[in-house]
């Protein structure tokens, strides 16, 4: 069997079909796949298998036995070990050359680790975290970016393309590690951008106009096209990606500096204050809700604009 | 006299025709203007009267006197307080209803307070600092971000559509505070993406790779665009704007936020890297080297690299 | 007249009996010098002349006409200069050789100008600055930072001694520089200990022994001795010194360092987070009270304990 | 055999004789235990044997057998986990009840994670890090912090108080976890003072006078009484407690806030600032040379002064 083939249907484990996983998992079915699916939390299960049938809910001790694939998407790369290599860990029951493509947005040196140990065992691992919310999820368009062996990489871009746009980082932890740097650099642009607004409005600038400037100059970035007016100074704060994956992908990138030994005095004040208004606001409203923090640190609100 | 019809020319005092102010008075002059010239640093008068004669020229005493407008583009607002107020201050010359446009990177809260000594005596005022350098200034395609009373803007607008194009920003002191916020922002997105390719190349990802993939998802900002593969990666860092310069401006924002009782950790913080970098290489390296403080501090060196 | 002669009794203006002007002007009085009063708050000239008869008051038009001494102890610098130099300034009605004592906590820069203005109206003139709160200021023992000049500052030490002990810290200025320094110093060893404290007790450790081992070892400070217990543990929080005080101490440290053009991060961070407190708890909480900021960003209070 | 009878001698292995653990297994020999070492660095080990015998050598596969006691005082809390269970890890010739004390500057949740393993194989095991340099380790009067079960730690104290004066921090890691957050403290009272200095310097005054000020005030801290004048104003730089160590402890420290979850953005900085010293200065200067790192960003030095 060539699992690679891209018109060769294979057998996929898919473990986490939530939020993410769930369109996910579906765009494998559409393309051809035999998926089966496992949750810990059995209404995602079923949600999936009312769909496409009993015959696709898994149990934890069937996890991995007859699997071509394996693909994750986890909360965190602990659960990640954890369904790998814990209690009844699926790894004991993958054969030979299976594959497993962690999609989570995970820890590149938990990463690292787990694949040293998957290496031993002949099992190939790629990392695969994605880019891109729920929407992207559901028509396939999500950035995906893998780290690992060239030659695994290829052979799981059939299956990621289904899902999404592909690009290669590099070594195994890569994608990881992209991942989360890249999630740092839009975090302190979010955040940089907020504290401007607030002092340029409290000086008497019309918000709307300083977006304006903003994007036609130099200060331009992600957030000052696409979150600023859209959910800012709307105050409709509904991107749908919640405060605490933001802090998490940021803590990631900040504990990869932390074990390289570098410095990131910038980078860490970015996570200490998002992280912080996790504490101040709670985990789960949304993440562009992190302005409410400089605000309320500031005693001044960003007024209101329709534009 | 109509000296806001375009096609009539008007007597302007430049003031300030170094690296920016030079190319910036011979586009006026190319429109059609009456233009003469003063600068405290000789050889920059004679370049300019070298090309329109010696009558272009103007002595400290004769500042002002026959000025439609008084156009100015001095090193920082202290500069311009000391021309207009300071001994033989141009002000006391200036006949009722001249318009002085400060084009310098200023500060808004002394702008907003030459305003008010300036109202009183009936001559107008506005701030119209520029974004873009020396090549945008020659060929007139600066960006122009303008304070002040709409009527006093207007009438300065075909002057200013001269040297580039024009953006309203509010009340006097706005341009002034635009400018310097929207330095802060594009400073604070150089920084952050520093320390995340430093972080990512010392993990084992090619910087290459990894501003391609910030340019083509979140992580997006000017610096990852038009910067970081150009300046840094290159390692030729050479964007001809100075580091002094920028630090200026970061400091105006921050100046602002500290007279507005507005706490900017994260603003702060990014001042005073900047800040740093510049105690520790030097004022007049090119601003994109502040990158080179964040490896000096990380004992790391992002790889180069010909992309 | 030797006004700096102790046994001589001199005419002091005192300007600004709130908290602190009150009873060390009563000392002053008690010292035997003709002590009159003014403050814009009525009903602070009112306590001091009720207790010592109504020809202690002052009108403005009144003050500095037949004064040695002008002593002020006022919210900040920008007040001293409006009594000072304002409409119906007292500078005008001084005599010459007068003295003036600013006890203000104010801000260096601006002490330094106004020195400028005054020598060339050679009226002497001295900051002293206090450390200690109302209890000290009741009893005579506060600490008084003087700057001046040393023939200045000997000629005020009879006064000044009868309100606390004096030491001189140098040229003009120095004495506001030195106390905006002393309390950043002590702010940041205050915030870096509840810190401490948040994940210590999170972790598991008990926050008294924690106090008890940093006071034993290298992390001892004026907050682990002198506050920690006392107002932290204690949840009293009830020091007496309200934040909005102390943040625009550090705020002047902090604007000394901007306008000396010192990177000072961890001052700024400081600053940045002390005056963040004062927008998320409001400006009259007491100082202590900063360590809730710190609790609210972590999500987790250090537990109260009786020791 | 009461091994935890002050008058029995007990059999130490003492692991990490190098510049603290060499004097400090001297002092158990002296007070009446056999003492035998092993230490990486065969040169180590040869000191101790020359003056005590050959017998006291111990070889890698000699580690724990007879052991009542193992002490262990290493680089880090990797080396201890690798001594203990990695190849030829001693755990496996251990005796039952053996006690193990760590007292490496250690990780707080790698000590947690060891001590569930020790304890499922009933070997004792309590971290007990120290404070104080050498000297101290010399003559016995280091400070150390104990953390573990209270019968524990009881039934070390017999041995630990030859080595100096013991305080019970709480639960096994504690120790770890107080001595990092106590120097937490410490190194940002240093910072926050040498920013003061250099601020205060510039602005014009008499560093000499500062660190006087400061320490008969609230600004005294540790580093103001036992540093300044020593170490930074003679600019000797010669405490002989190397820059690396104290990056490592802050590190721990700041490793500890983030599996908490806690933010730290004042401690955080705090770390990077010191962990840029070591990038900019390198990682054996002394410690009290990250004064310079402050110094080159600010493009000033704090005058020598000789007090
Ligand atoms: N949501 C988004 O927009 C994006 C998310 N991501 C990343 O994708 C990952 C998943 O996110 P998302 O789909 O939103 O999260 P969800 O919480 O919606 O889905 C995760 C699913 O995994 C389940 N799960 C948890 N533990 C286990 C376990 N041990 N075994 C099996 N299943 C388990 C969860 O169950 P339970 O509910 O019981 O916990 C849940 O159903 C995260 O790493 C996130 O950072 C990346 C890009 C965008
Ligand atoms: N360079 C750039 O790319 C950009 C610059 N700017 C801003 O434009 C302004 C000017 O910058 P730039 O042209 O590069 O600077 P330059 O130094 O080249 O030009 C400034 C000129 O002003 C002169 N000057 C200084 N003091 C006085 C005085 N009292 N009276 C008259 N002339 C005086 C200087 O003379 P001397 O040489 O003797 O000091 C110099 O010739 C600054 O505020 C800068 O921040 C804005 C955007 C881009
Ligand atoms: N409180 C303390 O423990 C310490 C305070 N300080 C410093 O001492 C100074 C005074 O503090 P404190 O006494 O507590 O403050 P208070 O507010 O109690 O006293 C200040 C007094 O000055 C008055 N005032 C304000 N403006 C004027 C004016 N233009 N002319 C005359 N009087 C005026 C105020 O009146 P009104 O009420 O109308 O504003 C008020 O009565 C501050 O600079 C403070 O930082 C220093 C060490 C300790």
């Amino acid at each position: 069997m060539q699992a690679h083939d891209k018109k060769i249907s294979s057998v996929v484990h898919f473990i986490g079909v939530g939020a993410m996983g769930g369109p996910m998992a579906q765009r494998l079915h559409e393309g051809g796949h035999v998926v089966r699916v496992f949750d810990s939390n059995p209404q995602r299960v079923e949600a999936f298998s009312a769909q496409h049938g009993k015959q696709t809910e898994l149990s934890l001790e069937q996890l991995g036995s007859d699997a071509d694939y394996v693909v994750m998407i986890l909360p965190n790369s602990g659960v990640v070990e954890e369904v790998l290599f814990g209690q009844n860990g699926l790894v004991s029951r993958l054969k030979k050359n299976a594959m497993i493509i962690d999609m989570t947005s995970g820890q590149p040196n938990m990463t690292l680790s787990m694949g040293q140990r998957l290496e031993a065992l002949n099992i190939l691992f790629i990392d695969a975290p994605v880019s891109g919310a729920v929407p992207r999820a559901q028509n396939g368009t999500l950035t995906i970016m893998t780290g690992g062996e060239a030659a695994s990489v290829e052979r799981a871009e059939p299956l990621l393309s289904l899902m999404g746009i592909v690009t290669r980082t590099g070594p195994l932890g890569s994608g990881h590690a992209m991942k989360a740097l890249n999630n740092l650099v839009s975090c302190a642009g979010y955040l940089i951008g907020i504290e401007a607004l607030i002092i340029g409005s409290k000086f008497g600038l019309d918000p709307t106009v300083m977006v304006d400037v903003l994007n036609s100059s130099t200060g331009m970035n992600n957030s000052t096209q696409k979150k600023f007016k859209q959910y800012v100074l709307s105050r409709k704060f509904d991107s749908g990606f919640p405060l605490h994956m933001m802090v998490k992908d940021i803590a990631i990138a900040m504990g990869l500096a932390r074990n390289l030994g570098v410095p990131a005095p910038f980078g860490n004040l970015c996570l200490d204050l998002w992280s912080g208004a996790k504490g101040v606001l709670g985990p789960n409203v949304d993440h562009t809700e992190v302005a409410r923090l400089s605000e309320q640190l500031a005693g001044w609100q960003i007024p209101k604009s329709n534009s």
